[in-house]
C-alpha cells in the first residue's frame, strides 16, 4: 500500500494551482493525521477547529472577510460586483474516523482557489463570492450527517438536537458548547440572508466511473436521496437436525431469495438506482438452528424523485412478492426517505460549456452518496463536479486524487461562475 | 400458551405404568423449575445432580446396584440371568437453558420403569441390564456436547478439555471439581467394562412425523452425522450510493443466492439430507456499505456415511459453481464431521418384531439430532425409538409429550429387550 505522502511526492505540478492545491492540501493532511497516514477530523472536534483556522488565514491572506456562524460554519466573502445576490462555493473540512484527504478538504480548497486566482487577476464575479466550510458533513459526531448545511438552512428541528449523544457520551448542548455556541445560536444558525444565486461543490467521485473513462472531471446530474425500508422476514426456528428439509419455515432462504434477486428490482426502476442489503440481523442466530427471523434494511436511492418513488415501492413490492405461497410472512417499513436533488438542465448546459471551452469531455454522472449541496439544494440552485477518485476508494486513507484533476476542476468551476 | 402443569394435569393414566411416569416426571421437573415452568438443569450443575440423585434413590427401592463414574454418569445395574455382557438403556437428565421437561428425563425414567416392571414381575432379562445417565449430553457447560457419553467411550482427548471455559469462566478441572471428580478420573471414565449386547433409547421426536402421522412411537432409522463447512464469500465493500448496480461485487448478493438455492442441493443428494444456515456475518457491516464479504457456517447432515459425503461435497461444489463467472470468490473449509451412526437392518426388523406384538405401525424416522446413543453406537449396537413431541417442539418450555406415548415406549422396548 502506497501511503499518502509518497503518492503526494509523486505528484506532477505543471502550473501555479496545482503547486498552491498541492501545498495546502498537505498542510491541512497534517491536522489530526493518523498513524497510518489517514485523516481523523471528527465533526466539532479541536482538529477540525484547526483546519478551519488554518483556511481562515488562507482566506484573510487574500482579504476575505470572514465570519463563522451558530453551527461552527465558517463563510469567507469575496466581494463582488453586486451584493444583491450571492454565489457560494465550498465543502466540508472534517472527515470519518479513519479517512483520508480529499473527501471534502478538496471542495473546500479548490473553492478557495478560485477566490485566490481572482485575487490575482483583480477579476470580481458577478456577484459577491462566499467560499464555505460546513461542518460535520460526515455526522460522526452524533451519527447524522450534513450537520453544518442542514443547521444553515434550517432544516434540523429542535427535537433531533435532543436525541444526539457524540462517541464520548456528550450531549449536544455540551458538545456545541465547546466550540464556543449554544443551542439558541445553532438553531437560528447564519441561515441564507441573501438569495443564493448559485452554489457549487467540487467533491471526489468514490466512485471509479471517471477513472474507468480515463477522464478527470464530470458533471453531477442529480444528487440521489437516500431511503431506508426495514424489511422483517418471519419463519418458525426450528432444529438444524430433526426438522426435515420440507418441513422448515426458514426467514433465511427467504431472505435470501430477496437479496439475491435485489439487483434486478433496482435495475428494472432505473439505470441510476441503486439497492443494498448492508446490514442483516438472523435470529436466532445458533449454527444448528433454523433462522425464525430476519431483519434486514434496504438502502434504496435514486436521483430522480418519480424514480426514487417507484423503487421505494418496487422494494416493498418485491418483498411480499417473494413470500407469496410460502409458510414465510413479511413487514416492510419505510424508515427514511430524503428526497433526491435534481441539477437544473441550464446549469448542467452552462457547466457542459465550461468543459469545452477547456477541452474536456462533459460527462454526466449521478451522485449517490449525500452532499452538503443536498441540504443547500432544498432552496437554492446547486452545481456540483466529481473529480476522479483513484480506485472509487473514499473514507479511508487510501482515498486519493490527483492534484492535477483537481487543476481541471478549478479552471471549470472558475470558468462556470465567470459565464453566470 | 398451556404451561407444563395445566398440560401435566390434563393427562390420562390409564396404567401403572403411565401414573409412574407422570409423577415421576412431575418430581424430576420440579429441579431446575424456571419462572416460566420450563427446566434449567445445565450439565455438571446442582440441578443436574439433585435430579441424578433423585433417580437413584428409584433404582436403589427396587434393588438397582449404582455406581458413578469419573465424568458424573450414573449407572444403575439390574441382575440379568447372564453377566458376562449387558444391556444398556437411557439417556440424560440436564437440559438447555430455557429447556423443557423431557428431552432427555423420558429417556431415563422409561428405562428405569422397564426395570420397574421387571422388578415388580420378578422377571431377570437375558444380560444384567443398566440403566444409565450420562452427563451434560447438552453440552451447555462449555459448549460441546454428549459430554458424559463421549467420556464413557473414551471419545475425549485431554487437549479438548484445556480450551474448555463454562459461561461463569470456570475451567474444566473446576467444574469437575465440583463434582467430586477431577481430570484423571474423567479421561479414565469408566468406560464399557462388559461387551453391551444393546444400547437403547428412548429420545422425543423433536420434529413433528410422528405427529402429522398420528403415531405415538417410531423406530429410529439412523441418526446423522453433523458436518460444519465454513463458507465465506470474498467481494469488494464499497459506498452503497456512489457505486452504480453494474460495478458492484456484492459479496451478500452471491452468498444469498447460495442460501436461497441450498434446499434444493441437500434435497437433491437424499430424502434424508438436511443443510442449514444459521448463524452468518456480514461485513463490514454499515447500513450504507455495499459487503466486501459474508462469512457463513453450513450445518449438513444425514444418516448415511455415503450420502453425507455426497451432501458435503455437493455443499462445497455449490458455493463455487454459484461464483463462477464472477467477481466474487469462495473460500470453503471443512471444520466439524462427525460420521453418521446407522441402525443395523436386524435390530430394526427386531424392533418392528415388537412394534407388531403392541399393534403399533412400525415407521422408521431419521434422526438429525445428536444423542448419546451416537457416542455409544461408535462401538456397539444401538437401538432408539423416537416419542411423538407437540408441534415438534423441543429446547423450550413449551416442549410436550404425551404420557400415554411414553407408556407405548416402554412397552415395546421392555418387548424388544425380552426378546433378544
Amino acid at each position: 500500500m502506497r501511503v499518502f505522502t509518497e503518492k503526494m511526492s509523486a505528484e506532477k505540478l505543471d502550473d501555479r494551482t496545482s503547486e498552491r492545491l498541492h501545498r495546502r492540501i498537505l498542510e491541512i493532511s497534517k491536522i489530526g493525521r493518523t498513524e497510518n497516514e489517514g485523516a481523523k477530523r471528527m465533526g466539532y472536534s479541536e482538529a477540525e477547529s484547526q483546519a478551519k483556522s488554518k483556511v481562515i488565514e488562507w482566506m484573510a491572506d487574500i482579504g476575505m472577510h470572514v465570519r463563522k456562524d451558530g453551527a461552527g460554519n465558517v463563510f469567507g466573502t469575496y466581494k463582488g460586483a453586486d451584493d444583491s445576490k450571492v454565489f457560494m462555493a465550498g465543502s466540508h473540512i472534517d472527515t470519518v474516523p479513519d479517512g483520508g484527504h480529499f473527501d471534502g478538504a478538496a471542495g473546500v480548497l479548490t473553492a478557495l482557489e478560485i477566490v485566490t486566482l481572482w485575487h490575482e487577476a483583480s477579476y470580481r464575479p458577478k456577484y459577491d463570492f462566499e467560499v464555505v466550510i460546513f461542518s460535520d458533513e460526515e455526522g460522526s459526531r452524533f451519527s447524522s450527517g450534513l450537520t453544518g448545511s442542514r443547521a444553515f438552512m434550517g432544516m434540523i428541528e429542535e427535537a433531533e438536537l435532543d436525541k444526539y449523544r457524540d462517541p464520548f457520551g456528550q450531549t449536544f448542548d455540551e458538545v456545541i458548547g465547546n466550540i464556543g455556541s449554544n443551542r439558541e445560536q445553532f438553531l437560528n444558525a447564519e441561515g441564507p440572508a441573501k438569495q443564493i444565486a448559485m452554489y457549487a461543490e467540487i467533491h471526489i467521485e468514490q466512485a471509479k466511473q471517471l477513472e474507468e473513462k480515463n477522464l478527470p472531471v464530470g458533471i453531477v446530474s442529480g444528487i440521489a436521496g437516500a431511503t431506508r425500508t426495514k424489511v422483517t422476514f418471519h419463519g418458525v426456528a426450528g432444529h438444524a437436525g430433526s426438522t426435515p428439509m420440507t418441513e422448515r419455515k426458514d426467514a433465511l432462504v427467504k431472505a435470501s431469495e430477496f437479496i439475491s434477486t435485489l439487483p434486478e428490482i433496482a435495475k428494472s426502476v432505473s439505470p441510476t438506482a441503486v439497492a443494498t442489503v448492508g446490514k442483516m440481523t438472523v435470529s436466532p442466530g445458533g449454527v444448528n438452528v433454523i433462522p425464525g427471523q430476519v431483519e434486514l434494511v434496504v438502502d434504496a436511492r435514486d436521483i430522480d424523485e418519480a424514480h426514487q418513488s417507484k423503487l421505494i415501492q418496487a422494494v416493498a413490492d418485491h418483498a411480499h412478492d417473494i413470500v407469496k405461497d410460502s409458510d414465510i410472512t413479511v413487514d416492510t417499513d419505510l424508515t427514511t426517505r430524503i428526497l433526491p436533488i435534481p441539477i437544473d438542465s441550464e446549469i448542467i448546459d452552462s457547466m457542459e460549456a465550461s468543459f469545452k471551452r477547456h477541452d474536456l469531455l462533459p460527462i454526466h454522472l449521478p451522485s449517490g452518496a449525500g452532499h452538503d449541496a443536498m441540504s443547500v439544494g432544498t432552496q437554492f440552485p446547486v452545481a456540483m463536479l466529481f473529480v476522479r477518485s483513484i480506485g472509487g476508494i473514499s473514507h479511508s486513507p487510501e482515498e486519493f486524487t490527483h492534484i492535477e484533476d483537481l487543476t481541471q476542476a478549478v479552471k471549470v468551476l472558475k470558468d462556470f461562475f465567470e459565464n453566470q
